[in-house]
């Protein structure tokens, strides 16, 4: 039997890209987790080396994020754009993340939430990644031309922490009470011990999925927001409300 | 082979309510259609007889309610609360909704935005339908004891014209394009016969909905605002994005 | 020495309003065990014995407020609206709310936030608040003349649940990490023994204050939505940003 | 008897930075008078030399802006970014006023709120100046390394006019009412002799403070908008609400 | 010649509801002295007598109001609905302002703005005003038969106070700078002298005027925001753009 | 007789700032077709030839900007800044776009929205426009002395898509129902045969047009975006409202 369209969309790579080593565990890592157990290929982009923190060397962080991604059964790149804390708005780099896009085909990707939080760099490569998002598709780019175009489904932004949350766009709550999946998110996370040492993100980030999911009646869950509004067939897809309170 | 709890869930009817008899079939008349040919079955609540309106008798407008539902497959009941352009958000009105919701013990629940638009009662019947999904759970009220507490899965709004459409919600977008899907919802609003006389609303309806389908690269779609965020299990429960131009 | 009009302004009591029996200590008790502590008088009203409550009878519910508010070092009083989960907007509830404003003479009054969340009456008991704040000061009601006008110092919102966090005001934050502060408060909570049955309130709580508190850089924090523009000598008295992470 | 950590908080100086030269004074002069009054020592960065207005040559706005900072007891300097009317976001731009951070090492820092107003150079000099106050504290960022990372207490914003008002930040106002301090800023205003001719920006300033003022029932006040909520240890250092009219 | 439609619409009587005998005056007195002096007929409804004021009685206020009207160019009724402090948003009160829209048949309606300042009443009013326009128009109800339906050109709504001004809709800025229009409106104001006993409100408004002038480029102006948008049939109607600092 | 003031105003041209060869007639082609009709000289500036389109050449791009300009009565201009979707923030560009300003001396300026929709370069052309807009009139900038200073009436936006409307500022809604202006409109938009094979982009824009026109109680509408408040002489300038249905 051949895969419907429909079925293969649903096997595309999920794509996500972080400004930091550490970033996409802190920010959506139990999505991730779930989303590799149910079968989907994940593949992750990190930006720089995290060389700016104060703690832990460019080497290490490196090391940390490739044990990281493999806890989460992703894979795990690295893109070199200007540097950590030092990234700017640039259309090559936007033309640098689209043709990523354009190799890696994925269906659903993510991306730092566009509302600036704590560091610069995370608002400011969730602009780049949507921006090539755009440009993956457009046929006549010449600097991409070595790729054909793709159109990802869906662009959903991720929040490194509650700062970045967008007010103006409604979540989607994915609960990833599964114990299986708080463990292995909560493992790729005490993975970057180097920035364990002066302050507790990883117990941040749980007490974060922690709330969301007591909203929603489940055990944990992380908040995405998505770049446009969803297209259902029908009602039955749209799953149940957060309002269990 | 018994159903399971999901599966249950999922044939839950659905339960619109309209503050006049043409309020449901212009605001969601097409995702009504889309749902009980689905199989869901799908039952209206509307909450005047119309009587204030400069065209129909109450009379009149019952009727062609009563047709129009037909058309769309679902039910309809009328509930008497202040009467047309004469509601108020009184909490005897919001236990006699309740009381429905208990009565038809729904699964999705759609109601009018409570973005003001051009009629007062829109909002204020969103407003009553909102609380009466509260009390609906609440175990101790005694007004309500005579049937056991419901909760509902999601409550959806809609927006009867583009005006109530809730700025700060992120909308889903029902694909309704399917012929048949389109010429039921048109038919239904054409049955409101007397409403037809001084304004083209149907024109407005089918002008919105082509926008928002060609926005979502689909003939038609119809936007539906969550009152709580969506809670999946996984990404492959999200559809795709509407960004298609 | 006589008291400076400031410091007597600072002695000035905290007057808290709930809706119901456990609003009060779920939305803000860790801030009132602060002040308790620092020697202010605070008393609550709760206006409802929260009789439409799936679980706990209206006279177990009185109890456990009582026990309560004595754990935080404050007294209560019940006044009779129009009963649990059956609140309306009647300015004759603002008329009592505004008669007790004069009686008390608070100088922080603290009401549940304006933005609707999982429970009518919580808002619609924040509006009757804010309104009464206002009537109390007025020299010509002859509805309120037994009692000399009252002006507060400032109102302060709470939010129950996250729901109702208000979107568009900018919250303070109170360090409220203190042992026996995060003891007292939890203490406080625990004796709401009937709510506890079906659902861990107070869990929610503390992954709230705990999630504010790692944004603040501190232990455990509270948020507060200040009605009005908070009005200061000096930036010296500005405290902190909560940027820490 | 040595300081306290806290007055040694409240000793760190207050940092103000602006495009042009007259931007701090008309933004927020008032509230630098007070604090210098009070005896915090401030300094203004000023990242233009106003070369492009339409009067005044760069010399004489130079040589104003001494005079207008000496008026309100302030240090000031100058730092050349890419010139008036041209700036741009270079993270070179950061880098620069990051280490700039680090030798002053402020308490309080003012800069030019991030809504776009009638020039350009304002909210970009915002973004920057925000964006620095991270960098400074990373202890890993090369281009930094020759001084310690510094944390800031808080960063506030001003608006240099009505139009830069940030609407989604509940400001915080500060009373300048006395009228040393009213008289001290005017002055400043009025220094800034070269602008005075084709427009009345000082009547601007005045009129917008007074409003302010009667607004919080004193003569005048200044509305500073904090980048992230304040952190206090109590109620008793929120002063009071601003709603007295 | 006869009257056009166009030029007749122009000559509607432009109608402006207070909720208390000086709210008009201090709101938008100033559009109202413009609209007169360039011949529009002008009517003022009044919703209660001030008595709940600290100042004034009833019979003093009620004087005052006709002085002031009269010194505006307009004429002045009084409608009784709940009180001064006691307003609540009744359909009954809808009606009755409904069946004045129907006798008096304005062009141009103003009302106290929808957000909530320092007095309940006056967003309350606000609201039963729009629906009011709304109703008027209905030709089906009953309780408005004896006059006939009637639409009305555009509600806009004043603020009055800056905490009443709505943040999410755009003002148009009328230009009232023309030496006797801020002569009238001042002397409107002093007329009513009984509210300037303990608070400046004049010089509030005043400087609000001011302040609007200055950013609109000229002496002082008034801000009005609009329910709906503004239709025009050309770009030549839509004036010029107030960025002029 | 010699023009007055005001009349030379209404004369002064309008000039529209497009991304591309299509988007100023896909965004405000009919508003364009309306002035132009009334006498008023209209010139494009389009920013790219559209080479990264998945069709047509740049050459036949730019032919049928030529052809589609001419259908609207307006002239056309190419101006290379960095490519299509390569656009970036670029003081140089402002410039560049501030001395054309200065050169066509523009009343109205016509920009794409500020609001991100599905193309990169629009919102970033917009940003640039507007601070085109403030550059072309301060005196002392060097780069643009060789034409003298100009102030531009009043600068609005239009939205490429829906995505593209600001939801924070109210819209003046233009009435191009005329049954000339509509069939230059869509023959503007037709003429650009290239675009039209993979999407019906005129299609949307047609449905959009229909929509506002339906919302404004005329046949079509287009809506734009103020950058600053209108200021009027008059409620007789201000039209009427647009809530018909």
């Amino acid at each position: 039997m051949k895969p419907t369209p429909k079925s293969r969309r649903k096997a595309a790579p999920l794509l996500a890209f972080g400004a930091h080593p550490d970033d996409i565990e802190f920010g959506c890592g139990g999505v991730v987790a779930c989303e590799t157990r149910a079968g989907r290929v994940a593949h992750f982009v990190v930006c720089s080396r995290g060389e700016a923190a104060t703690h832990g060397t460019a080497a290490q962080r490196v090391a940390e994020a490739k044990q990281s991604a493999a806890l989460l059964g992703a894979t795990v790149e690295f893109v070199e754009l200007d540097g950590d804390a030092l990234l700017e708005a640039k259309v090559a780099h936007t033309i640098k993340l689209a043709s990523i896009l354009r190799r890696v085909r994925p269906g659903i990707v993510l991306a730092p939430s566009l509302v600036a939080d704590q560091h610069p760099d995370h608002a400011r490569l969730g602009q780049l990644v949507r921006d090539a998002a755009r440009l993956a598709r457009y046929g006549g780019l010449k600097e991409l031309r070595s790729l054909p175009p793709h159109a990802i489904d869906q662009l959903f932004f991720y929040a490194v922490t509650p700062e970045g949350e967008p007010p103006d766009i409604t979540p989607v709550l994915i609960d990833i009470s599964a114990t299986e999946i708080v463990a292995a998110w909560t493992a790729a996370m005490d993975a970057h011990a180097s920035q364990a040492r002066s302050r507790n993100y990883a117990a941040l980030q749980l007490a974060r999925a922690r709330l969301w999911g007591l909203r929603a009646g489940v055990g944990h869950a992380m908040a995405l927001y998505p770049n446009d509004p969803l297209v259902l067939d029908s009602l039955a897809q749209a799953g149940r409300g957060a309002r269990r309170f």
